[in-house]
């Protein structure tokens, strides 16, 4: 089922300025046992993306109350998609007066990803598409997603599970679905986000629960030579939680180790608490 | 009208990557005495856009037909908007197999610029707004398109026509729909399209009809300041063809001199001219 602007709808008008220009916003939700995990999160990134792109942000409880009536008509667990855009209207670019914000939200299986990815990893691989550089959309999560599209475009092999991003000054930056981290002597590592990547909820909560257990977390400008190197390695999104890296491109000598478990943990925990803030 | 796969529709699936990722590409054309301005440089444009982006493009004749029944139906002048996406379906942002486009031709009201922006010129602005740096999509006229949204937002003055936008390495590329060129000492002179902005079909055309004439067409890397030197300034795109720039933020030294004028009587008589190749 799909609800756009609070009606049953599969369609939304072609003038939409989300068809036209990419002009909106999106979120995906992990619904286990029935409940949007860390749904305050993503309604505060989604305002907070609103607000940087202008658009009125529609209000947490009727978003709450939309994804309580798809979550009711569909067993969980299962992925809540809530897409927000400027809506129709405007002559060209410019915006229209008043902005009347398109929200769709849509319920969808839970991707059957195997429990392996998990527990002993998975293989993944450098893209050659590069991430342009652009600090005034970096860290939201905007509908111009065509970077990540092509870089996702690059591999048909079933066997690799993700690929990591370079931007073109050659840093790491995340995985076209994911965030990135590494463990280098005992620190957690991921590449900041100014420039260009989306600032993922769960990267957001890796970073509070590795803090909150005394690790030292850092946001570090990482080169492909300096990842190479880590200790162990791992990405990270809603959906999926933690997987390691077992193997990069021909390098296979990452391990899921201690402190990727450890996070595993943790992140498993709260992610099965739900709503719960657990700090 | 708005056709949709050739069936006339309003509306589009919630599911096209269009919508879900601005995964996709458009063109803009004026249609004047029932003809479809430069029509083969825009399906050509499309046709490589396609290419770079791996999307089937739908091919020639059915865009060109499709184009003749909308324009049967309403009165020229008018704008022929169409949209290729990569359709629906796929997993995430992996494209779907095997990939069904989907095109989108609409036509609409020609807009009611004033004669007087083509004959003593418009008032342009700097935008704060910067362009992002994407070798991978500069050039290509696809849907991704916040920056400019965002560029447009900035001012509600109907006394500015135009803003010009500068990269995150302050040079000068082009309008928020337009692209830009500027005359110093009987040369020509118009920004790169290498990191970022689009690469406008009378931009092209301008360039071939100056190099014709025997004038000095060079793209350089401009700063403001050298902006702020040349002797005559424009801005085109294929709705508004060539628009004269007579002031730029406080500066109002710009004149519409003898070598834009002389390029708005070429390219006048080349749009008039439809789809015949002058050269």
């Amino acid at each position: 089922m799909i609800l756009v602007n609070g009606a049953i709808h599969q369609h939304i008008s072609v003038s939409d300025r989300g068809f036209q220009y990419g002009d909106g916003l999106f979120e995906t939700i992990a619904v286990l046992n029935t409940c949007p995990v860390a749904f305050d999160r993503h309604l505060k990134r989604l305002k907070d993306g609103c607000k940087r792109l202008l658009i009125p942000f529609p209000g947490e409880e009727i978003l709450l109350s939309e994804a309580q009536t798809l979550i009711a008509e569909q067993p969980t667990p299962a992925v809540l998609k809530i897409i927000i855009t400027r809506g129709s209207g405007g002559r060209g670019y410019r915006q229209p007066d008043p902005i009347n914000a398109t929200r769709v939200l849509s319920l969808h299986p839970y991707p059957d990803y195997p429990i392996s990815y998990q527990e002993h990893g998975i293989t993944a691989r450098f893209c050659e598409t590069r991430l342009g550089l652009n600090p005034l959309l970096a860290g939201l999560k905007h509908l111009n997603r065509l970077e990540q599209v092509l870089a996702r475009a690059e591999w048909n092999d079933g066997s690799i599970q993700e690929g990591l991003m370079l931007d073109i000054n050659d840093q790491v930056i995340e995985g076209t679905m994911s965030n990135l981290f590494y463990i280098k002597s005992h620190t957690l590592y991921t590449p900041p986000l100014t420039l260009s990547g989306i600032a993922g909820i769960m990267r957001g909560i890796i970073i509070q629960l590795a803090t909150h257990e005394g690790l030292s977390v850092i946001e570090q400008p990482t080169t492909k030579a300096e990842l190479l190197v880590a200790d162990e390695l791992f990405v990270c999104n809603s959906i999926i939680g933690i997987w390691p890296i077992k193997k990069l491109d021909e390098h296979d000598h990452f391990r899921c180790g201690s402190v990727t478990q450890h996070l595993q943990t943790l992140l498993n925990h709260f992610r099965n608490e739900g709503n719960l803030n657990v700090f």
